[in-house]
């Protein structure tokens, strides 16, 4: 069995038992019926996803996978491809939103190259990121395939590789991504699985004006008309028209899917992530939490396809994780009220 | 000078100086312009309130007011009045909603008796709530006024006072109630100072059914008919159709803003009480952050009237200050942002 086919075996569905246990408890809790509302809810699924009426949650993740894109020469983002780069340097020097949000939630943070364009061996050396890489960026999609099958699948590999690795250290998964033009193949991903027009699904990424937004659209267009991918076989559409950093996300998910740990999806390029990961294993959504509804509008028609809704909505479209660290405080709470919270009788508090 | 005259002469808008300072920052940091959205509006209102590029925000108390209501004995709740005194119990046991959450936030939780129906001496005396009690209890505000005018005065010069006790110990106010009945007043005030209807500001609070619903708009209704309040005349406003916690908390927010503090604004009751500080000094609305959309329809009402867009939507309608401590975290969130993340030219990251 490849790495995927075990996650893939390995992977079920939340446990009923201890969704219907968790409920129960929560039902009696010395509030108004269900008053805390979404955070019941996923107080519900914490419990299903691991399985226990004490979620654990303290220990935190945050991985965010670099890699860069060959469709970046077709100026479909606002920023030079060099940026990815120097955001990975910005990571380990501590000084992007990535830092400030994850030390807030608590969360450690990995930084992976998964196929940044040229290597960055002196921060290895340094033990400062993880190097996955698959490629020196991957080719141009609107020509070709955007990297090999075998690519696409050490890609995936490798995600579930560091999901063992971390695991140890690991209640709560959160991705994160870096890569200048990622939200281009994240549209292409979305249009491919949701069955919705390129148009629909494409937005502004970095910030790009009408005109390069037209310009983005037509390159996405061409390269699913060139690569033609078949949304029956995900490893074929990351293949054709992925990342290097969505096929590691992919793996990411899948591999805490197996392991029956929570992980937080962030935002566009994560939730396209995400789609692939669900295209290969759909009972791995089971543990997928959406942090937050990004600006980019092609992630709505993602979530509406995954049945997941976001818990954050402040007008977020940074990525690098940003978002999913966010939702680590709602994922303490949620777990708090479940294992914090007395009901009417252990309060000795009057029913309704 | 009275204590509400003094916090009145001392409040003062937000400093458009460091507004601006912290938006020149925040619009060369090392992201797509803008890129986290609403949390960066927010570091601005914080650099705002503190007149501080480094706005401290690690000190955080949460102060509960809890009081009853003479309109409980007309069946405007699902719960009996007891219930306030037992949550009293509850909150000081660390058993409730409150607790878990505001643990969760690093926030001091601090619980006020404001007038309780009876007395919770035990715990005062044991140092584990404050009393402030203006009364056991209101008035039955559908007979005559829920106070004296001298009451409404005092528990809002109570909540005053509570900030200068509280001051040096915090850098970041949240409120939180308890009072059971307490949304019928809100009601009441929110339809007197935003001329809405009373059914189109009054929902089902505990969880009351269509005909309770029906008994307690006209409970309100008829509580604005006998008592006819003024809404030019807010103190007044909260003697006819008021509670002493609602006035606790007006006097809260008025006190945090004299003092430029930022206080995080928890749901229906505590907006009610925001509309009363904002009638008596309108620019106290400078240093409240709302913290969440409440499932009470009257809220809604409140924060257009107050310009205040929530922070949070995920179905909550508990009260106690639980919204306010989930909002804490973005509020460190937009603190870290404006003070960790490097700008383009700080990291050497390529501008667009």
């Amino acid at each position: 069995m490849t790495l995927i086919e075990k996650a893939i075996a390995q992977i079920k569905p939340q446990s009923e038992t201890a969704r219907a246990t968790a409920k129960a408890r929560l039902d009696c809790l010395t509030m108004p019926h269900w008053a805390l509302g979404r955070l019941m809810d996923l107080a519900v699924d914490l419990a299903g996803m691991t399985d226990s009426m004490r979620p654990p949650v303290n220990k935190k993740t945050l991985v965010i996978m670099a890699g860069d894109h060959g469709v970046a020469s077709l100026a479909v983002s606002k920023y030079p491809q060099e940026v990815t780069r120097q955001m990975v340097h910005n990571f380990v020097n501590g000084g992007a939103g990535a830092n400030a949000l994850a030390k807030l939630a608590g969360a450690h943070l990995l930084v992976v190259d998964m196929g940044v364009a040229s290597e960055l061996s002196d921060l290895v050396a340094d033990g400062k990121i993880l190097a996955n890489r698959i490629g020196n960026g991957t080719a141009n999609m609107a020509e070709g395939p955007a990297m090999t099958r075998e690519q696409a699948v050490n890609s995936i590999e490798a995600g579930i590789e560091i999901v063992a690795l971390l695991a140890p250290s690991t209640d709560v998964f959160g991705t994160g991504e870096m890569g200048i033009g990622n939200t281009t193949p994240s549209s292409a991903i979305t249009a491919v699985f949701t069955g919705k027009s390129v148009a629909s699904v494409t937005g502004r990424g970095t910030g790009i004006e009408d005109g390069q937004l037209a310009n983005k659209i037509a390159v996405i267009e061409k390269s699913l008309k060139v690569n033609n991918p078949d949304p029956l076989d995900p490893i074929g559409v990351l293949a054709k028209v992925g990342g290097f950093e969505i096929g590691g996300l992919a793996g990411l998910i899948l591999g805490a899917a197996a392991l029956r740990k929570p992980v937080v999806v962030d935002g566009f390029i994560s939730s396209a992530a995400a789609l692939i990961a669900h295209a290969i294993c759909p009972s791995c959504a089971d543990f997928m939490i959406s942090a937050h509804k990004s600006v980019e509008q092609g992630q709505a028609a993602i979530l509406a396809h995954l049945k997941k809704e976001p818990f954050i909505d402040l007008g977020l479209r940074l990525g690098e994780g940003t978002g999913a660290s966010l939702a680590m405080n709602f994922v303490e709470a949620a777990a708090r009220i479940l294992t914090e919270v007395a009901t009417f009788d252990e309060a000795g508090v009057s029913k309704a």
